[in-house]
C-alpha cells in the first residue's frame, strides 16, 4: 500500500456530489474507476518505479537492483530503464497534444482551400495578427491568409521545415540555452518519433541524454502542437472572452435532451452545438417530449466550449462515469483522449448512446462516425438526432441529478487578460513589482482516483490566493475550482487583501480559467510575454505550475515543457521514475542547473503551497522585488 | 519457465564459436546476455502476455482476467491493453527504421545543397532512375537532382506531404485494399505519432482498430522510412553488386588494429572505412606495431558494409559482446540500434575503446562524437586514431580468436538480381512457374538468447532450399547463414536438384544476402515487382517471410509490414500479445481475411519449414501452378 492508497483508506475519496452517484452505481453493480483501482491494488511496485521493460522479446525484464536482477537482458540498468520508460511516457503525452494540434491545422487548411462550408474563420483579426507575427504575407483575404498560416504551421510538423514558428515568442536567452543543451525542438512529429527510436534497445543508453531528449519532445508539444491547437482553435472558433456559465452535474436538465461532448477537440463539439440549435432537430426533441436540447461539456472538450461559448461543464475526469450514472444523459459524443473505455459499459446500463466521432478513437459497441471537415455539419445533425431519439428511452424514475449548478466566470485567454489590463502587460507587471500580485501559479491537469477528488486542486488554489498569488487554471482542475466557488469574482474574499483589491477593481476572480489542457500553451506564452517585457529569461519570473491530481502522459509532457521553459512545476504524485536515482535527482534538482527550473513532488497540497510560495519568494528576491503582501513564506 | 527457457536448459544454447568465448568471459567474471537472461528468469508472465500497462499514473495496472483484475483503472480490458502495447511496440520499431531513413535523406539533402564534401552521389544512374520513377524533373545535374529527390522523400516525413512516394511501386489492387481498410500510410512521422496518440488513455479503445493502425504504422516504415534508407544509401554509397568476403570472429586480425563498426547506418561507417585507408593513419598504426587497420562489421552496419564494400562481418547480435571478449578489438564505433548497453561494461574489461557517433545514441563512459555531414571525415579520422592508439594497450596474451573465417557471397540488391537474370524478372518468374524455384522466403531479423543461437535460422534455411524454395536473407540472419556455409554457390548442393541447377547456372547461392534490416524494403519491393509482372496482388505470390530468432521492436514492424503487404510471416517467438484472444486471433487468422496474409508462430524450425512449404504450395495451387519439385509438402 503506497502513500496514496493509504490516503484513500483514511478519508472519503470523493466529493459529496460524487458520493451520491457512487452509491447509486454500487446499488446497480456498476464498476467505477475507484472500484477498479481498489481491485488493482496493490499495484506492481516494479512498474510503479519505472523498472519494468517490455520493449523487446529478449525481455520482458524487471530491474531489481540488489536482487541479482540489476540489469535487463540487454544490459540496461535501473537508470536507463526508467529513463527509457519516462521518455516514452512523455512522448505519448506530447504526441497526443500534437496530433490534436494537427487536426486544427487540417481544418484551417481546408478553410484556406475553400473545401469546407462547416468551418470558417471566426476571429479574422487574430488570423491576420498571427500571420504577421509569423512573418507571413498577410495582405491577402481571409481565405488566402488562412491557407498561408496553415501551410506555415503544417511545416512545423515536418522534420525538414523551417523550424517551429512559435519559438520566436521566447526570450532570446531561453532559445540560446536550448540550443546549447541541444533541446530546441526541430519538428513537431520528429521529436516523439526520435524518442521512440532513442528508446529502442541499443540506441540512447544515457539516462541524462534521454531526459534532455524528453524535454525536447515536450517542447515540441508546448511550443508546437499544443500552441497550434490553441491558436488555430481561437482563429476558427473565436478567441475566448470572459463569460459567465455554470459547472457540475447540476447543469444536466431533467426536462431536456442532455448531450455530453467529451474528449479534447473543439472541432466536432462546435458542430454539435450548431446541430443542437437546429430548429428541425429541436422540433424533434419536442416531439420526443423534451423541452429542448442541452449540450454540456466533459473534460477538455468541455473546457473548449466553456471558454469560447459559455457552455456549461458537467464534470471533469473523475466525473465522466458518474455523469452517465445520473441516468439523464441521452448521448456522449466523444472525440479523443481521457475517455475511459469503461464509459461504454456504464452507458450500456442506461439508455445513453455512445457516439465516437474520430477515426483515431474507436470504441467497440459505439455508434461510429468519422467526422471530416466536409461531412461535419451533417454528421453532427445525425448524432444529435440519435440523442433526441434516445430521450424516449429515458427512465425519469432512474434520473438523479445530485446538485444545483455553481456559477463560474470563464474565458480568460491571454488576449482577454491583456484587454482587461488596457492592452499591455505593464499593469500586471507593476502589480507584481509592487507585490499586489506576488506571483502566479498555473494549476493544471487531471483528477486521479488515488487522490481525494478535487481536494488537492482546491486546497492548493485557496492557499495560494490567500498568499497573494494569482492562480491560472486549465483542464480538469477547472471543474474542481468551479465547484469550490473559486471561479467567480466573489472568490476575491478568499485572497490576500491586496490581490482581492485588484480582483475587485478588475471584476475578475483570483483564479482565472484560461482553457483546456492544450491551452497550457497560453500560460507559457504569457510567461514569455512577461519575461520579454521585463527583459529577463522565463526562469526569473515569480511563477510556477502545478498538477496536483494528474494522471495522464499529457500532464507529464506539460510539466516537462513548463520546466524546460523555465517554470518550476509541482506534481501531486511522482512520475514512474523513482526506481532511478539519476532520473529522480535530475527531475528534482539537476534540471534547475540545466534549465533554471525543476519538479517538486509533494502530495500534501498545504505543503505544496508552502513550497511554491517559497519558490516565488526566492524569485522575487532574485529580481530585487520586495517580498510582497499576503501571507508570505518564511 | 516458458517453452523457450525450457529449450535453453535442454541443449547448448550457443555455437561452438561462441562457446569458447563464453567460457573465457565467465572465467573473467564478465556477464553476457545469456547470463542476464538466466537471472531475469522467470520473466514476468503478465508483461509477457502484454497485460501490463504503465501508460498513466492511475496505474500501473495488471490485467488478470478471472482474478477480479479483469480491467485496468481506466476500464481497459485484456484485449485493449494488449493492443495498446502492441501498437506502441510496432511504433517503436517503425520509428527506429524511419528515423534512420531520415538521416539518409538529410545527407542527400546536404549533397544537394553542396554543403558536404564528405559525401557524394556514387550511383548517379540510380539517382536519375529513381528521380524519374518518382516523376521528378531529372534533367538537371547530379547535385540538382539529388536536391529534388531529397526534397521529395523529405516530404514523405511530413504529415501534409503529397503521400508516400514509393507507394507507386505497389500493385493497384494492394493500394485499393489499403485504402478500403484505411491503412494507407500518410506520413512517415505521422503514423508512429498517431499511434502514440491512439494508445494514450481514452483514445482508440478498439483492439481491432488499433491493430489495423499498427499495420499502417508498419507500412510507413516498410514503404517509407526503410525504403528511403535503402534507396538513398545505394545512391550515396553505391548499389550493391555480388562480392566475396568473409564472416565470423575469425575476420579479426591478431596483427592489425581491429575496428568494429556497430549499429545500423552506413553514414558513419563509410567514413571510418575511408579513415582506415588514410596513409597517415596507417603509418601511425605501423608505428603502434600493427601491420594495418582491419575494419569489420557487427550487426546491420556490418551488413551495409558487407553488401556494398565486401567488408567482413565479425558477428551478429548475439556475437557483439563476444567480439570484445576476443581481446582483439581496439575500438567499437557505434551509431544506433541493437547496441547492447552492456557492451560498455565488456569493453571496460579490455583495452577496447567505445566510440559513440550519433547525437541520438549516447553511452555513458563512451568517447562521444557527434558526426554531421560536415565534420564526418575529420571525426572518422579522430575515431580511427583512438583505435590505433588503443592497439598499444592490447594484451596479445589475452587475445583469443576462436575460429577461422568462412567465405560468403554478398551484395544481392534487386538491381544485382535483375542484372543476373538479364535485366527483367521474367526468367525468375519462368523458373517459379516451372517449379524450378517453388517459391521464396525472406529470412530476416535478429538473434535472441532465448533460442539456440543461429540454429533456427540455419535449420529453416536448409529445410527450405531442400524443398526448392529460394531464401533471401537480411540482418542478423546473415551471420548465421554465412557461418553455416549457406551464402556460397557451393551451398547449392544442399538445395533441391532443380534449385541447385539454377543456382549453379547463375553462379549464385540458394540463400541470397540482400542486406541489412532496413533492406527488407528490397524484399517487399521485389515482391511488388514480381506481382506486377504477374498481374496479381502481392498476396498471390508463392512467397513468405520468417524471423525465426527475432528480438526487436523493428522485427515486429518488419513482420507486420510484410503481412500488410501480403506476405505471410513466420515468427520463431510470439510477440507480447498472447494475453489477448482478439489480437492473437487477428495476428494468426483474421489478418488473412483483411490483407491476405497473417502470422505463423512456431518455435521449431522444422515444423516452421513445413508450414511455410504448405503455404507456398497453396499459393502455387491458387495460381494454377504445378506443385513444383523439391521435397513437397503434403
Amino acid at each position: 500500500m503506497n502513500e496514496f492508497h493509504k490516503e484513500a483508506s483514511e478519508c472519503s475519496m470523493w466529493t459529496e456530489e460524487a458520493g451520491r452517484l457512487i452509491e447509486k452505481a454500487r446499488s446497480l453493480g456498476i464498476s467505477l474507476a475507484w472500484d477498479r483501482l481498489e481491485k488493482q491494488s496493490p499495484q506492481c511496485n516494479i512498474c510503479e518505479m519505472g523498472l519494468s521493460c517490455a520493449k523487446c522479446v529478449m525481455g520482458p525484464c524487471r530491474i531489481i537492483p540488489g536482487l541479482d536482477r540489476d540489469k535487463g537482458v540487454c544490459g540496461a540498468d535501473a537508470d536507463l530503464t526508467v529513463a527509457r520508460n519516462f521518455g516514452r511516457f512523455v512522448a505519448g503525452g506530447s504526441a497526443s497534444h500534437s496530433d490534436h494540434g494537427r487536426d486544427l491545422v487540417e481544418v484551417l487548411w481546408e478553410i484556406g482551400e475553400g473545401k469546407t462550408d462547416a468551418y470558417a474563420v471566426k476571429d479574422e483579426a487574430k488570423l491576420f495578427r498571427l500571420a504577421e507575427e509569423l512573418g507571413l504575407d498577410a495582405k491577402g483575404g481571409v481565405q488566402e491568409t488562412a491557407k498561408r498560416l496553415a501551410e506555415r504551421l503544417g511545416a512545423d510538423f515536418s522534420s525538414f521545415g523551417p523550424g517551429l514558428a512559435f519559438l520566436r515568442r521566447l526570450p532570446r536567452a531561453r532559445l540560446d540555452l536550448w540550443n546549447k543543451l541541444g533541446i530546441t525542438p526541430r519538428g513537431i512529429d520528429r521529436e516523439p518519433v526520435e524518442m521512440l527510436h532513442r528508446t529502442h534497445m541499443g540506441v540512447d543508453c544515457d539516462p541524462v541524454s534521454l531526459c534532455l531528449a524528453a524535454a525536447r519532445v515536450s517542447l515540441s508539444d508546448g511550443w508546437g502542437g499544443s500552441m497550434c491547437g490553441t491558436e488555430i482553435s481561437d482563429i476558427i472558433f473565436g478567441t475566448p472572452k470572459p463569460n459567465k456559465t455554470k459547472v457540475n452535474l447540476g447543469v444536466l436538465r431533467k426536462d431536456q435532451v442532455n448531450i455530453l461532448v467529451h474528449g479534447h477537440s473543439p472541432v466536432v463539439s462546435e458542430m454539435v452545438l450548431l446541430a443542437a440549435a437546429d430548429p428541425e432537430i429541436l422540433e424533434k426533441a419536442r416531439e420526443a417530449g423534451a423541452t429542448g436540447i442541452n449540450v454540456c461539456g466533459l473534460c477538455c472538450t468541455g473546457n473548449e466550449l466553456l471558454m469560447r461559448r459559455g457552455i456549461p461543464l458537467a464534470g471533469n475526469h473523475m466525473m465522466t462515469e458518474l455523469a452517465v450514472v445520473t441516468g439523464a444523459v441521452e448521448a456522449i459524443i466523444a472525440d479523443y483522449q481521457c475517455i475511459m473505455p469503461s464509459l461504454l459499459d456504464v452507458s450500456r446500463c442506461f439508455h445513453t448512446k455512445f457516439i465516437s466521432t474520430s477515426d483515431k478513437g474507436h470504441f467497440p459497441g459505439a455508434e461510429r462516425f468519422h467526422f471530416t471537415p466536409q461531412n461535419a455539419r451533417e454528421l453532427a445533425r445525425q448524432a444529435a438526432l440519435i440523442a433526441v431519439l434516445a430521450f424516449k428511452n429515458r427512465d425519469q424514475s432512474r434520473v438523479e441529478i445530485p446538485v444545483e449548478p455553481v456559477e463560474i466566470l470563464s474565458g480568460f485567454s491571454n488576449e482577454a487578460i491583456l484587454e482587461a489590463l488596457g492592452g499591455s502587460p505593464e499593469p500586471l507587471l507593476d502589480a507584481v513589482k509592487k507585490g499586489t500580485v506576488r506571483g502566479a501559479v498555473g494549476i493544471v491537469g487531471c483528477n486521479n482516483p488515488k487522490l481525494k477528488q478535487d481536494h488537492h486542486h482546491v486546497a492548493l488554489a485557496k492557499e495560494l490566493i490567500k498568499r497573494g498569488i494569482l492562480v491560472l487554471v486549465t483542464g480538469c482542475a477547472t471543474g474542481a475550482m468551479g465547484k469550490a466557488g473559486l471561479l467567480v469574482p466573489e472568490a476575491a474574499d478568499l485572497a490576500s487583501p491586496e490581490l482581492a483589491g485588484l480582483c475587485r477593481a478588475l471584476g475578475i476572480p483570483p483564479v482565472l480559467h484560461v482553457g483546456s489542457c492544450v491551452d497550457n500553451s497560453r500560460i507559457i506564452h504569457l510567461c514569455a510575454l512577461l519575461a520579454t517585457a521585463l527583459g529577463v529569461d522565463v526562469d526569473k519570473l515569480p511563477v510556477a505550475a502545478s498538477a496536483p491530481e494528474w494522471y495522464s502522459e499529457k500532464a507529464a509532457a506539460i510539466g516537462l515543457y513548463a520546466v524546460a521553459t523555465g517554470v518550476t512545476t509541482h506534481l501531486g504524485l511522482p512520475p514512474l521514475i523513482l526506481g532511478s536515482p539519476i532520473v529522480t535527482d535530475l527531475a528534482l534538482n539537476g534540471l534547475n542547473k540545466a534549465v533554471g527550473a525543476a519538479f517538486i513532488v509533494e502530495s500534501d497540497p498545504f505543503k505544496a503551497a508552502e513550497l511554491l510560495d517559497r519558490h516565488i519568494a526566492a524569485k522575487r528576491r532574485d529580481l530585487g522585488l520586495a517580498a510582497g503582501n499576503g501571507k508570505v513564506a518564511a
